[in-house]
């Protein structure tokens, strides 16, 4: 069984790749490399897997989820510049599928160990992203 | 190759535990706990997986797929209390995680064996269940 | 100029003229007149018109209209029995026409006078209402 | 990890075995087997699964995908009659299980062979296939 | 006050001047005049507007209102073949604009006279029509 | 009759007066003033109001809508920061509802005269502004 919570970031950011001229960076990423930045409504859905506690009738309290959530990724990459404003985006291109992968490494860490966890991120309703850890 | 048949109901419920006082019972689910129910507009997705019929071109009709719905789950908990009125909650609180269980089992009785099956279940728009049988 | 914000809340509700019998409230509201109740996630979006502020470029702070929606309607909505809990409904039967009528009055009273109001409620994907005051 | 694209496209189709006579196609497939056509807004999202590109952060870059799917498919479903203007569907029921496979074996041939494919397709908002190749 | 009520319908159709050669018509409408037709899923809004009856605290029972749009327009529409099958469209182009205002007349001669009208029409996800008699 | 067509746009701003200091900024916009920008996807309805054309069935050609849309609009502002790359907001503080206006002034001069016209902005889906002009 598998609980899943529904989440979103406001946030800006370019993607570049440090090791390349400006003209390069134009010519991979095309204007999703404009240097003043441009930004996205993100939605995320954080999957967790496991088994329905019998006391509760839960299988993780999706409140509990919410605040992890909150806490490890909206509130440090929402109304943010991912490429200014995030640590873990110093040296790493903010891609969707690396946001998912930061996302997922930040929700995991505090998770019970128990629990298996998918982060499926949508940077706009025609791209989709979605990580578990592999 | 899967199917799937999205089918929406809607009912009131109240989360509880009756081997707790009402004290307790709000501790652990808070607002869900409140005695007058609350309500939701549940929205299910029932995923079928099998082969596909050469002569018809379907792994199975969706018109029966729906008709089965209707007839085991949607007709039993539309604008019905959960608590109340559905025989398979009279002992089971009605989180969303047992209410996708208790879905899947009534459809699954149903269901020709050569089939498997899958209920992902919207609570609202931001709370997910899915529930495979396992 | 107009501006609108969308939120939700989740309750129980019957249908029920308190003048009629069971059997004659069954007649005219069907299955919505359950006695256990039954439940939607309602979406409402209230909208707001008016001039731009120069200085802000704001019509009005779409936080503040926020926390005025909150206060007046969904904290006093939200996981409730609308027929039970909530006092404007208590000799008022709770359709959807009824509950965006009330939140209009609601919201309506603490806005400041030169803005207008408008309240559009979905009771479910299909069924949807709306209120401008007349 | 997977990235998926979502895409759309609207066609005419009928529901329609040759083997049979008009009667017996609609007792099979009712109102889908009008002799005249209806048709539908497909949605259909596809999804590649692999690992990023440590250079670029991408997995595929979405433009690629989105250019592979539009030839191979939106370009050729779009605005025709599956059943009149599509080679695909000359001698097979254009069900949307057999679209999904028909979409899916056009893009896997173009597809880089380190990723694997599914393709999942709306026919309306309720009804939904999911192929990924076996 | 207003009350809203969303349904579907999936038909075939083909934009076409029979004034024009198929030269003509395709250098107007594209790929919308195909010869031998495209679909859509449309979904369709039907806007009443009115007063609150203080008895039932309906504007008008959504019910009836349902009945009435399947009962004039869907039945009518739904896995059809709007050039062909709609005898409303044999000497009219079935334009979103055009089906818009026939579905309105249709609805129009069978509501109550002191109730107004609006048909908004979604004939893509991004092109919408909407007609209120003038 | 009214005609509406939806596109989207993606973009990076900044709430910010410049009359103000950085703290007085704060203290109104909250997190919307973080200097190093946040962003948003934008999703546009563009409705323009008259008479349907008897010869081809449109009010306006949709697809015409749509490329002074994107020729006026998402071309400019798509993939930019607002506050920096495009040149109608050098002195204007990019509000959802400055950017509705400044769409709306850009679309109106090209739009033939008697045609009537409104924008409706989604930021979020949950803030929306609409403007017809006044």
């Amino acid at each position: 069984m598998k609980v899943g919570r529904r989440e979103t970031f406001n946030s800006a950011h370019r993607l570049f790749n440090p090791a390349w001229d400006d003209e390069k960076n134009f010519e991979v990423f095309g204007k999703c490399s404009n240097p003043n930045y441009h930004g996205h409504n993100y939605v995320m859905e954080t999957w967790v897997e496991g088994k329905i506690d019998p006391v509760t009738g839960y299988l993780m309290d999706l409140k509990e989820l919410k605040n992890l959530i909150r806490s490890e990724v909206t509130d440090k990459f929402d109304h943010r510049n991912l490429n200014l404003d995030v640590i873990e985006f110093k040296d790493l291109n903010p891609t969707a599928e690396n946001i998912a992968k930061v996302a997922w490494e930040l929700i995991s860490t505090k998770l019970p160990k128990h629990l298996s966890l998918t982060v499926r991120l949508w940077e706009t309703e025609n791209n989709i992203v979605e990580y578990s850890g592999e």
